[in-house]
Order: C-alpha cells, then sequence, then structure tokens
C-alpha cells in the first residue's frame, strides 16, 4: 500500500475541531429554519442533534478549502447535507421501515414523537436543507450559478437516482443474497453518492474547475466504498461498547456484506486499495489535503 | 361584491389547455429525472399522474407571465411545486397519518407499493422537486440568484414554517374543537403558502420588482382562504360524483370548518369577501391577469 503516516493524535484532534465548528454552525443554521408551530421544530432539533460525527459536512468544508475558498462561505450547504443525512435516518428508524426503537443508545424519533411527526419531521429537515442551501446564495463572493449547480448535485444524490434509490434496492433485497455488482451499486446510492455530492458541493460553490472537481470524485468515491466495507468489518469484530451497534446484526439480518463475500482479509485488502486509491485522487493538491488524507486512514483504522 | 364577468366556458376552455400544457412538462420533467432503480420511479410516476388539478404549476407560469416573462422558461420551476403537492398527498395518505386507501377513485401509492415505498417517494418526488428549480438556472434569461431566491420561497412555503407546520396543527387538533385564528393559521400554513409561493416563484424567476411581488402575495392570501372556504362548503353540498370526495366527511370526522363555525350562508359570505380582495389585489395589472381573475371566480363557483 502506497502508505502515509497516519497520526492518529493529531487526526483526532484535528477531527475534534471540525466537529465543534460544524455542531456550532448546525446550532447557528437551526436558528434560521425553526419557529412556529414548536413541537415539529423540536423534533427536528432531536434528529439533528443526534451525536453523529458529521462527517458530510466536514466534507463541504474541506471541498471548499481545497477550490481555496473559506470554508465559513459553504457552512450553510455543510449544515444542509447533514440534514438530509439526519431526515435519511428518521426515516429508515419507522416501523414501515427497518422498525429500530433506538440510534446510538437514544430512542429513535417516532418513539418519541410517534410516526406521523416522524415521518413529517423528515420531510421538514430535507425541504429545510434546499433553504439553506439557497440562501447560500447570499454569501458575498459566492456565485449565485454555483448555487444552482451545488443544489442540482446534492438532489441527485439525494434522490431517486442516488441515495432513495439505494434505500429501495436494499428493501427490495432484504433476506436474499445478493450480487457483489448488486451490493456495489447498493452501497454506492446509499451512501456513496451523498459522501461524493457533499464533497463536490462545497468545491463547486468555490468555484473549483472541472478536471480537479473529477479528482473529488475519485476520492469520494473510494472514500464511500471503504467507508462501506470497513463497516462490514465492524459489524464482526467491533466493540459494541465503541461502535454503539449491536455485533454482528449483518449475519442476523442474512445480510450480504463485504464480509459474507470476501471474508474478513480479503475485505480488509480491498478497504486498504480503496484507501491508497483515496491518497492518489489526492496527488494534486498540497498541504490543504492533509486532513482528507488522514480522514481517510481513519476510515480503515477506526473502531466506530 | 366588485362584480367581474365569470365567463364559465372561456375559463374551462383556458383552464383545460393550461392543464394539458402542465401535464405535457411533467411527463419532460419527469424524464430528466427518472433512471435506475425501476420501481422507485414508477411510484413517483404513479404519484405525480393522478388526475390533479394543476392549480399550483399553473399559477408558477401566471406569476411569470405578469412579470412579463415567458411561461416557458419556468416550466421546471411549475413541475417542481406540483411534485412537492404531489408527495405531500402520498405522505398524508399513509397509515401513519389519514389512512387513506383511495384518492381520486384511485388506490392511494402506499396500497399499491407498500408503506416503505410511498414513503421513500414522497421523499423522492420532494427532492426532485428541488433538483428541477436549480436546474431551472439553465435556461438562457433566467437569472441563477432568482432561481436561489425562488428556492429559498418555495422551501420556506413547503417547510416547517409552512405546508408541514399546517399538517402538524391539522394532526394536533384531530376531533378536537378549534377556535376560528387556529383554523385560519392551520389552513394558511397547510395549502396558502405553497399557492403563494408557486405565485411567486413564477414571478421572481422572471425578475418581478418587490411592490408587484406584493399585490401576487395579496392575491395568492387570499385566493386560499377562498379556496379553503368553498372546500369547506363542497363537503357539505358537493356531489360526490363530481367532486370524488365523500360528502359529509368533515361532520363524520368531527373537524371544524367554515361551515362548522358559522354557517353555510356566512361562509359564503366569506369565501365572496376574499374573491373580491383578490380581484382588486390585480387592479394594477392589465390584460395578462384576466386568467388569475377568472381563476379566482371559478374557485368560487367550482363544484370540484
Amino acid at each position: 500500500m502506497k502508505r502515509i503516516a497516519f497520526n492518529e493524535n493529531l487526526f483526532q484532534q484535528m477531527f475534534k475541531e471540525k466537529q465543534s465548528y460544524v455542531e456550532r454552525c448546525l446550532h447557528d443554521s437551526f436558528a434560521r429554519i425553526k419557529g412556529y408551530p414548536p413541537i415539529i421544530h423540536e423534533a427536528m432539533h432531536y434528529a439533528l442533534f443526534n451525536g453523529g460525527k458529521r462527517i458530510r459536512p466536514i466534507l463541504v468544508l474541506e471541498g471548499a478549502r481545497l477550490a481555496g475558498g473559506k470554508p465559513e462561505d459553504v457552512v450553510l450547504t455543510a449544515c444542509a447535507v447533514e440534514m438530509i443525512h439526519c431526515y435519511s435516518l428518521v426515516h429508515d428508524d419507522l416501523p414501515a421501515m427497518d422498525n429500530d426503537d433506538f440510534r446510538r443508545g437514544k430512542p429513535t424519533c417516532h418513539k418519541v414523537y410517534g410516526d406521523a411527526v416522524a415521518i413529517l419531521t423528515g420531510d421538514a429537515l430535507l425541504t429545510a436543507a434546499f433553504e439553506l442551501m439557497a440562501c447560500n446564495a447570499e454569501v458575498p463572493g459566492i456565485m449565485p450559478q454555483n448555487v444552482a449547480r451545488a443544489i442540482a448535485e446534492v438532489a441527485e444524490a439525494a434522490g431517486s437516482r442516488g441515495m432513495i434509490g439505494g434505500q429501495v434496492i436494499d428493501l427490495g433485497t432484504e433476506g436474499k443474497k445478493i450480487d457483489y455488482a448488486t451490493l456495489k451499486t447498493m452501497h454506492r446510492l446509499k451512501t456513496g453518492e451523498l459522501f461524493k455530492a457533499s464533497l463536490k458541493a462545497g468545491a463547486i460553490l468555490q468555484g473549483m474547475p472541472e478536471d480537479k472537481l473529477q479528482c473529488l470524485e475519485d476520492y469520494a468515491y473510494n472514500f464511500g466504498l471503504a467507508f462501506q466495507i470497513t463497516d462490514d468489518i465492524l459489524d464482526v469484530k467491533g466493540d459494541q461498547n465503541i461502535t454503539g451497534k449491536p455485533i454482528g446484526s449483518d449475519e442476523k439480518n442474512r445480510r450480504t456484506t463485504y464480509v459474507s463475500l470476501f471474508g474478513i482479509e480479503k475485505a480488509w485488502d480491498m478497504a486498504e486499495e480503496r484507501i491508497e486509491e483515496c491518497i492518489d485522487s489526492l496527488r494534486d493538491f498540497g498541504e490543504e489535503a492533509e486532513f482528507l488524507r488522514q480522514l481517510a486512514c481513519f476510515v480503515l483504522y477506526r473502531n466506530y
């Protein structure tokens, strides 16, 4: 593997700083969209401030940085992609979908507010995401045509040909064995596309040229694959106290995973290859890309 | 009442032409967003082509016309607001919400595709709406900053402080008596805001100045109120074969309506007053506003 030094302490420090920044931005953005009636905004708040890792908004900010722009100028879009991620979790957890009572150790939105309000909470977070992205056009220095392009990019990634499409494939193949091609497509749509759109959206807003956008697309594609493979590995050998998820749930639910198809060792090699590709895709970027390189390594070595 | 001649035959002819135009545009727009996997796009198609009156997209087109622009240049946004309307119907009909098996004589989306796919179908229509609106920025002559503003306007109207908020109030007051102020707020949020945003979005895209936008806002506000009042009247004295809805359902469900609060005659007077306000708000617009004047009269005299 084309190794780069993974400085875990330094990475964790940078990651925590970025997470805290996103958390503050999410509070500010949420203040823009909250109002009457109170109950729906309370439920949106519950779903949004749920202890998430905030990877997608951090990708938006890093995309802007690599384009040579100020990350602060794209925070509304960063918050928007996190709202989209959170809405998808609220809807996924519903009784009609995965029927989960807990997420990260807390009762899911519909357990607290009921199914009807949970459906509307997801809808409202999704709608708020696009309101915030549109408001990004008011930031001086951000060109409105880039805002429109970023919105189209994120909507396509989150919609029926992206995240929702992946969810539909997942539902339709539940309990069935699927082949590698289907598994790969499902995960690319379900998680990869929104990672890609997040990183690209920040860069698009700051006017990155096409050839460089392609490099970010390569990074995000491989990042998404590696993320899923290590997710499957963590389901087998993770520590429930750290991951917050019950171990062995994939096998219990007879889910096809990278581990069930290839075994742990081969799956690990595949994840390593993907991370190598991630690092390689950033070759034309200098110091500014260091966090993204370390983030890729983190995906490989993470225990949560 | 400040009467204007309602030429029903002429209106119906114009209305049908506009509906057919919107229908063709919806097919074209849908072709842009459909793809893999097939099942979700089939369900989206089912929910979208459902025999709706297409009032909201027509308002977008008329807003553009009043701004002196070509309605053809805002069709993507027109289609988008109809997708938002249709997504709201799919989610409203779910077992966790109104639990309706039929809509306009056809089985509801979740009866055909199941609850999980129906939830995702609503999500996908909502997401596609914003993708289409963002793509409106590619139309020559449409300024990207106006696209961003129109998206913010529509998102606010459809979101937690608008349509979804109204739905939450409706859910929270089910079976309870509510006062006039709550009734009015609920309907303004639930239907009025999206009417308003539709008419304004078309005008914003075509660069209408603020003072004139205020006139459109007044029209839409009163239009929405009159629409709801006549809806309540039709529930009492409409013809089920024409409205497509069971008569007397409001009373059966002990819903507070304009009729239950004021009686039919007074409710009718209130609707007339609102339509008078609609006509008055268009006083600075000439011939181009004739369809909107006739549309206001139609709301009063409609039997479906």
